[in-house]
């Protein structure tokens, strides 16, 4: 397959191209874009190396599937254009994700709704390590609510925002002094409950997309879900620590059953060895870990709290976008 | 007064001896006791130097109040022999706390308890954190049902976990192996969801001392209330996410008013000029922070959801011991 990515200098583009070669995806052809500042650039890939373009209806004539993961502005005009010449759009940014017409896919969960779609969406990194674990306990248990406090790392804002990470945390151990830019505040021995902009109902948008995203990937438009979005000073993959209401009885030992069998999870759950989900653990795997695994003590024998963690950078800025087009290809071999 | 710290040497210990200095507490006497591997120490004070002496019944005698940051086991055995000798004791363990003829007291809340009981026992730091912040929400709205998750410092853990974390964070940063003591797990660029050991019903002492403690202090003993306690790669403060269902109408408007007269707290909430609790700016600080107040998304208009922050070992470790003091002189004052 002929393979555009756009961009391919950040955090993700980084991901991306090892991670197809890894997964041995029949990759033909790469080319790969960047901004203007990042044109003409000389990238080493493990298909070679690769000068970075800038993007035009010329340079990916002949492509069959694009990852955008650039700029909302970037995906709004560039994936229209792209799936007009036929080419398979999967879109990271948020853009399109609530666009009813354009589905919004995590593999494990819901690939069946990609049918002959060319574009795309590719949902929010917390979104999808929820998902992945709440849409088995929806199909056996039955949501009624969700709250999720979230423990998120620097990778989430990219890749500058995780060098400031270490920049910042030397300059602290040295007692020298800091001038942050890639979050509100220095993320050094801190923690920032502000990811993304407010919305006028108090909630920020990285909040307000965990709930409607979840949502629309879940296909339950009506569960009441709340978020807490918090960062804190980790490099590589978010946890978080979820309370859920339920229809049926929760008990965990089924719980923990039903999520064994869960594709894109792993139970991580002894107490007893003091095995639980945790960022060190889970960096570099495909897996959502998910442990602590209890009845809920608000809720009673209706509802459950669990922590689960995953390394947001591959599995779920990465890995999802790969998956969701080894889906189609395996989709059209098969026709 | 004639006061006795037991251990002086300690993480709380050395916040409140000059925490006494600094809130002008009539010392006219100041005894430090420590284990026996500090026994003849010379400890700076405020007070001047002190040796630390090996607690004996002969050592405490002519003392009028004793603070008790040390361990379970050593308030069991010592706590009953100094009240025998008429001594105030506030006991910071977990020994007493439960017991339902100790009043447990966060002096915002319920100092009334205190009536003429000589040993008065500390809350656990999370739980006080989060108790001056419920408290005026349980008089105003009426709690039903709690949810928390714990953004927790290396602090509460003691002085050896804070240098501990300094000292994995900076091997992190050079690529050194480090062997970590005092957590589970290495806590740098980490976070541990688990502090203090697990209880059968899957969640851990510290969870259910958030549980049980806020009840008796609310005087709620009824009150479902859940906590996922994790620790965090902070050095000081702690932070708690919390959601409320309601009794009545929760409107953040009308809440940010109340917390804005109850005793302990500081409204920090202006997402606009981002502004919200957060470690790095609650640090020495006596109040506890409370922002990011929004109407929950689960519970609708009768529930809300917060984000607090609180310097546990100032305030939360010592203040509120040195608080419990303060009352109780003032009351014998006034007689």
């Amino acid at each position: 397959m002929k393979i555009g990515i756009v961009w391919a200098t950040g955090a993700v583009g980084q991901e991306l191209i090892p991670l197809l070669k890894c997964r041995k995806f029949p990759v033909t052809d790469l080319r790969l874009f960047g901004s203007r500042n990042s044109e003409g650039k000389t990238l080493e890939t493990p298909y070679g190396e690769r000068v970075v373009q800038i993007l035009s209806e010329n340079a990916m004539r002949g492509l069959d599937a694009m990852f955008f993961s650039a700029s909302s502005e970037v995906s709004a005009e560039w994936c229209p254009r792209a799936t007009n010449q036929g080419i398979i759009c999967i879109d990271k940014s948020s853009y399109f994700r609530m666009n009813p017409g354009i589905p919004l896919v995590v593999p494990e969960v819901n690939s069946e709704s990609i049918g002959d779609n060319l574009l795309i969406a590719n949902p929010n990194c917390t979104t999808s390590i929820a998902a992945v674990v709440l849409w088995p306990l929806q199909s056996a248990f039955g949501l009624r609510r969700v709250i999720m406090s979230t423990y998120q790392a620097a990778s989430g804002a990219g890749r500058p925002a995780m060098e400031e990470l270490e920049h910042a945390t030397q300059a602290r151990l040295n007692g020298d002094d800091f001038t942050h830019q890639e979050f509100s505040y220095n993320l050094a021995f801190n923690l920032i409950p502000h990811i993304d902009s407010f919305t006028d109902n108090g909630y920020t948008k990285e909040e307000m997309k965990v709930t409607h995203e979840l949502q629309k990937i879940l296909g339950t438009p009506d569960l009441p879900i709340e978020c807490t979005a918090v960062r804190v000073p980790i490099l590589r993959a978010h946890s978080e620590s979820i309370t859920i209401e339920t229809e049926k009885l929760f008990v965990a030992e089924n719980v923990r059953e039903i999520l064994k069998n869960a594709p894109g999870v792993e139970v991580v759950d002894d107490p007893s060895h003091n095995l639980y989900p945790m960022p060190s653990h889970v960096e570099w795997k495909n897996n959502v870990q998910v442990g602590r695994i209890r009845q809920s003590l608000t809720f009673g024998d209706h509802g459950g709290t669990l922590f689960v963690s995953g390394d947001q950078l591959l599995k779920w800025a990465a890995l999802n976008a790969v998956q969701i087009l080894e889906y189609i290809l395996k989709q059209r071999l098969a026709k």
